[in-house]
Order: C-alpha cells, then structure tokens, then sequence
C-alpha cells in the first residue's frame, strides 16, 4: 500500500471511533483515560525493554545528548505519563460547554457550543511521552487521533500506543480512538497532511525540516508547534540578583526543552554591573557563552556571536548574550530573530512590564519568571498537546480545550427573515 | 512587477500599519470606523458610478441574476455599508480583553489576553459590500487587511476602499490599514497565500475554484468560507404550518446568499401530509422542484433530481427535495453532502432536536427557525468578515473578536523551576 492508502486506511477507522467519542459521554471518557493511566504503569517493564531498543540506536542516528535526554524512558517519567493522564481525567469536559448564549431581540436564542474537531493528526519528534499526553488530551476533548513520531522512538511510541489500547478496550471505547503509525516512511507526513475530509487538523511539532515538509504539503488546517528561540532581557530596572537566578534557571535546568532560554539580552546602563558575575554563575554550571563585541568587553572569554547564533535553538548549555540599548532595542531583537515562543523581562518597572508584554509578539511573555513555566501543565492545563508558535486557533500550551471548536445553536419557534 | 513582489510592497505597508493600530486605542479605532462611515455616505454618487460601470460588465462576464442582485450597490446598500461600520464602532473592542486569568498554586499568575492577528489577507467574489464590513472588522480588532475583490466588482471595490481610506486619513490612522489591489491578475492569490512572515490569515470566501486556488498554495493559515450547500429537514414530530413558512423563507426571501436553502428534507411519515402543498407554495414563488423518486410520487410535476443535485449551490429560484425515513437518514444525509455551512430541523421534538444539533457537523444548526438567519449581523456580531465553513479558530459567522488572537501574559517575583 501506498502512504495515502495506509493514511486512509487508519483515517477511515479513527472517523468511526470519532463518530463514537462524539457521543460519548464525559464520565465514560474520564474512565477510559484511568484505564489508560493503569495500563501504562502496568506496562512499565514492556516500555522500557522497547525504550531501550531505541536508546540503543540513539548514537548511530547522531542524536546529541540533549535528545538523547528526552528520549529516556525513566520509571519517573512512566509515572508522570500516567499521573498526565489522570490530571487530565481530573479537568472539567471542555465538550458541550456553552461558550456564549444570548436571546436576540426578536427572540432567536443563539447559543455557542464548543464540541470536538473529529480525527486530529500529530506528526511530532524525540520525547515518546507526547504519545500519551496527545492521545490523553484528543481522548479527553472527544476527538480520535492519528499520531506519527520519529523514528528514533518508534519502538516507545508503539509500546506506549499499546498500552493505551489496553486501556480503551478496558473501557469499551474502539481502540482506533488512538493510532501510532507503525511505518516512519516519510511519506506518510504529506499523507496525512492532504487527507481532506478525513483528518480535520495536522499539528507538526519539531524543527524547521519537519514543519515546512507539513506546511508545504498541507491542504488541512495546521498548528505548528515550532521551535523554542527564547529570551530573557534584563532591564535597567531589574532586581539583578533575581534576574541572575531566573537566567540560570532559564538556561540550565532542563537545558534540551522547547522553553529553555537561548538569548540574553542585557541592557547596556546595568551591562557592567550584571554580566561578570552572571558569567560566572553560568560557567559554575558549565554553560558557554557566545556574545556581542559589547558583551565581550565586559566578559572577554566569551566566544563572539555571529548572526546565526541570535537564530539559534542550541538545546544545549549554550547562551547567546547581546548587550542592547534599551526596551525597544529589546523588543526589536526578539520580534526580529524569535520565534514566537516565549520572552521573560525581568525588570521591577510596570511600564516597561507593560510595554514589553503589548509589543512583543509571542505566545507566551513572562515578567520576573523564568521561561521554563511556559508548559501546559504550568499553566494548569494538566497536559499540553504541545506549544503552539502559531496564532490561530491556539497560541501557546495547547490543552484539551484547544481540541474542541463549537457550532451555532440557534433555536427559534417559527422565525424567519422579512 | 511580478505578483510577488506586488504583495510583498502592500504587506510590508500593511505591517507598518498594523503596528500603528496594534499600540492605538480602541477610541481611536473607533473613531476611525465613524470616519470610514461619513466617508462612505459622502461618496454614494462615485460609488454608484464606479459599480455601474461593473454592472455593464455583468452579463459580457456571464453573471446569473443572483450574481448581478449581489453585486448591484443601492442607495439602501451604500446605507446599510456605513451603519455597518456605526455598529461595529459601537461594539466591544475584543483587543485586551482578558480570556481567562488566575493565579497558580505558586503565587504565579496566569493571563489569556486578547491581542490583534497582524495582518490579514481576505480574496473574495461578488458582493462589493463585503469590503467595507471586512475592513471595518480588521480595523476595530486593530489588524490591517489586504482586500482582494473579484473582477466582476472590481470599479466598485476600489471606489469603498478610496472612501474608506479617506475616513482614515481623517482620522489619523495610515491609509495601509486597507487596502484592495487594484489588479485582478490570478497569481495575486497564491502570492498572498504564501505570503509567509508578511501575511497572518489569508480567508477566502468564494465558490469552489477560488478556496481550492487558495488551500492547495497555502503555506500560511487559512480559514475557508465556502459555499452554503444548507439544508431544512422537516421531522415528523414538526408543526407543518410553521414548517412550510421556513422552508419558503429559507429558499426564497433571497436566494442568491449562502445561508439560503438548497434542499429540503422531509420525513417520509409526514411526506404525504406536507409536500404537495408545499409545492404550491413553492411554484407560486416560482421554485423549481428537483425530487426524489418518493416526493415525485406525491409531487407528479417535479423535475427528478440526480445525486449531483444533492451538491449544488443553486443560489437560484431551485430546491433539491428528498423524502428521509428517518432522523438519522436526515443526519447522514446532511453530513454527506452538506458543506458545514448551516442547517435546519423544524420539529417540536425536544430529544429529536437536541440529536440533531449534536449531530450535525455544521458550523450553524438552527430549529424551527430559517437558515436565513446565519449572518453576523442576525447573531449580533455588528457585521460579519463572513461565514467561516472550516472548524478552526472560528466557525460560522465571524465578527471582530474571530480577528483577534490571544497571548499568555505570565507574572511572578522572581519564579524559577525546580
């Protein structure tokens, strides 16, 4: 079979268990993600023998450390998948919430409702806990879902696929509410992503590669979830003892994620005073730093900063530093060379709070917090189908009231239009 | 200059404005849309002359009469076009309005804030009308629009944007904030849909060629509105008086509009009872009738419809009839060859409504009400950019507030992750 036969195939099969999840109820939903959250515990020992295929093959398919983090299986994240899916169980049911309901002066009463979107497809890379927390979060807003990892997990990903099976049969749902491609031919993506009427949504989530092969081929709606170039700026207000802990936080404490901070930016009046003992404090934690000549003056063994370096998502223990004249200057760099991700200012200003939050264009702006909050589960959304660097629809942690749209209900007693 | 280019000089303008707009006030928005509206009553003569010279052109292009009734811009159309833009003044501004906010276990706090999309990009057919209510959306959500109209209106276009560009100097804002190009050389389009990084959205409303022209060059989102393939299903739990006044209400108070009906369904208990005196009803508004082989059982004189009846827009004096056995054959019927568009139950039916507005996948369901009223302005929206047939971000009539994103504003005192 071809890709587009294999896509339709399983699209056709997640349509009827849509159909079914459409009229489900939310307690048998909220029970079969319980059933999934045991079947993945119950399945520690099967999950980490198919993780450690895939461990094993991490150096020969070249993937650095950070990934290789990412990748690892480890009792406390099998743990945490489940825990996910149970947070998730836990939320209220965004499914038949009214959005917004009002009579009309004729007396029409309209009435915005939110239900699910259909089959939603993911196309994602590395972490193989994005399996359980998009198929917790597509299961909780009703909706089937067609996922496709990358090849370095696939052996996790099926493991963690079957295990949520498990967990669907258990709780009398088809189990085609939720399929991992078996296949990693890249033909699939564009599949998938031209499969009108039969998937209603492709979210991408990785690098540049992975999201321009989706959005090139797509004729569906897409979310991307594209990388993370984040920013801390320090402005000439900041607390720079609260500023140093937030960078090293921002930067070191889980170096190999999308929120990770990868640019600093440091106004010049505060330059002096902040950044010798910041350079300090990152190379205790072992980061290298590459900077502007301003930068370098002030720390004179940092690597210089090309061009590249402001466009770049190290994933690593790695910052770029430039030195910039002031808000604005700030402001531009990240609209400039950012990817609409998430930005932190760290300043005790409320104006400057104020315009830095209006003017940059990101999903997420953190004042006096470190970059590494913007997550669903942060956020309180219990788990995050992912980030989106998009803007329609849903910009930032997506949670399962990003997989409902609504429909217009409007009930009459005989109203027509003169 | 090639098409590009052409859309890349317009953009480039167009993001300049809409940052002017995305730091002005909502005062001054509205002021603006005042503007925009004197400017539009003061130029009723130059407009009617500019679409006269595009009514002439109508039968050489090959208009219907619904196309040439869409098109023509009367004294109560040009009218209704500036109390269009006095509503949406007088409506809410959507931009900074908080979502939704609240303060995590942490002391952090978490806000959803409503912000402009930036530029938007709108291709659309016939009705000259819809440049103004789309300009005036993007201008009161604080977003610039790059407007592409259809040659058919094209004298008539140009002349509303002349006027409401007028509006705008008046009231200090950049011209840019709209603009319609002036050529209509097809490669525009494809141009704007691939306008990555200069252009937002791109929403073509339109028949067929038009959304597919813009979907398969797509590389930036879109939000389709296509066509009305709307439905009334007449159950047999319905009031039959009430019944016949919709279905002649939905198909002829204006057939040349997507919300207008193009077929209708009855229950075949009821068949017997309804039909042939609906029938009259119908001829004596000069509907022609295109059954199935039960309705042209009881309806000797009707054309026989084929299946490719069950797809057509008519947007004429033509009904498709079909006798269903039931509710679930209505349903099935609809989500077979419907377009998402808007649909209709007349029943007294409480269980039997609520099944079919669930089922239904339709951006609007009415009951015991005409489809007629799916319309921005009927749901209190001010005006409408149009009627979106795609799930995404906005369903069904979209109003200002659909113009407009979202961003997580995230405030600590120095937060950090553990």
């Amino acid at each position: 079979m071809d890709a587009n036969e294999i896509v339709k195939e399983i699209a056709l099969q997640a349509r009827q268990a849509a159909g079914v999840l459409a009229a489900s109820r939310g307690a048998a939903r909220d029970a079969a993600l319980q059933c999934c959250a045991n079947a993945i515990r119950a399945a520690k020992e099967p999950l980490q023998a198919e993780n450690e295929k895939d461990l094993a093959r991490s150096s020969e398919l070249g993937l650095t450390d950070a990934m290789v983090d990412r990748l690892r299986l480890t009792d406390a994240r099998i743990d945490a998948m489940a825990t996910g899916l149970e947070d998730i169980a836990a939320q209220t049911d965004p499914v038949g919430q009214t959005i917004a309901g009002y009579n009309r002066p004729n007396g029409l009463r309209i009435e915005k409702r939110r239900c699910p979107i259909g089959v939603v497809g993911i196309v994602y890379e590395s972490r193989p806990n994005v399996t359980a927390d998009a198929a917790g979060l597509c299961l909780k807003s009703a909706n089937a879902c067609i996922l496709r990892g990358g090849k370095e997990a696939i052996h996790s990903n099926l493991a963690i696929a079957a295990a949520l099976r498990k967990g669907l049969a258990a709780a009398n749902l088809p189990e085609a509410c939720v399929t991992v491609l078996e296949s990693t031919d890249r033909a699939l993506v564009p599949a998938m992503a031209t499969a009108e009427g039969l998937i209603d949504l492709i979210i991408p989530r990785g690098g540049e590669g992975l999201i321009r092969a989706v959005t090139e081929a797509a004729t569906i709606p897409v979310i991307k979830h594209y990388n993370g170039i984040c920013h801390v700026y320090v402005h000439n207000d900041a607390d720079l003892k609260m500023a140093e802990v937030i960078v090293v936080n921002a930067k070191c404490q889980r170096p190999g994620v999308c929120n990770a901070a990868e640019t600093l930016l440091v106004d010049e009046s505060i330059a002096k005073a902040f950044l010798p003992d910041l350079a300090r404090k990152l190379r205790l934690n072992k980061v290298e730093l590459r900077g502007c000549e301003t930068s370098r003056a002030l720390v004179p063994d940092m690597k210089p900063a090309t061009e590249d370096d402001w466009r770049e998502e190290y994933l690593d223990l790695i910052l770029a530093v430039r030195v910039v004249e002031n808000l604005e200057a700030a402001i531009e760099h990240i609209n400039t060379y950012g990817s609409k991700h998430t930005d932190a200012i760290v300043t005790d200003n409320v104006v400057a709070a104020e315009r830095f939050t209006t003017a940059v264009d990101s999903a997420s702006v953190m004042v006096n917090a470190s970059t590494r909050f913007s997550d669903g589960a942060q956020y309180g959304l219990g788990a995050e189908i992912g980030i989106s660097t998009d803007k329609l629809h849903a910009r930032g942690p997506m949670g399962a009231e990003d997989l409902t749209t609504y429909k217009w209900i409007v009930t009459g007693a005989g109203h027509v239009r003169e």
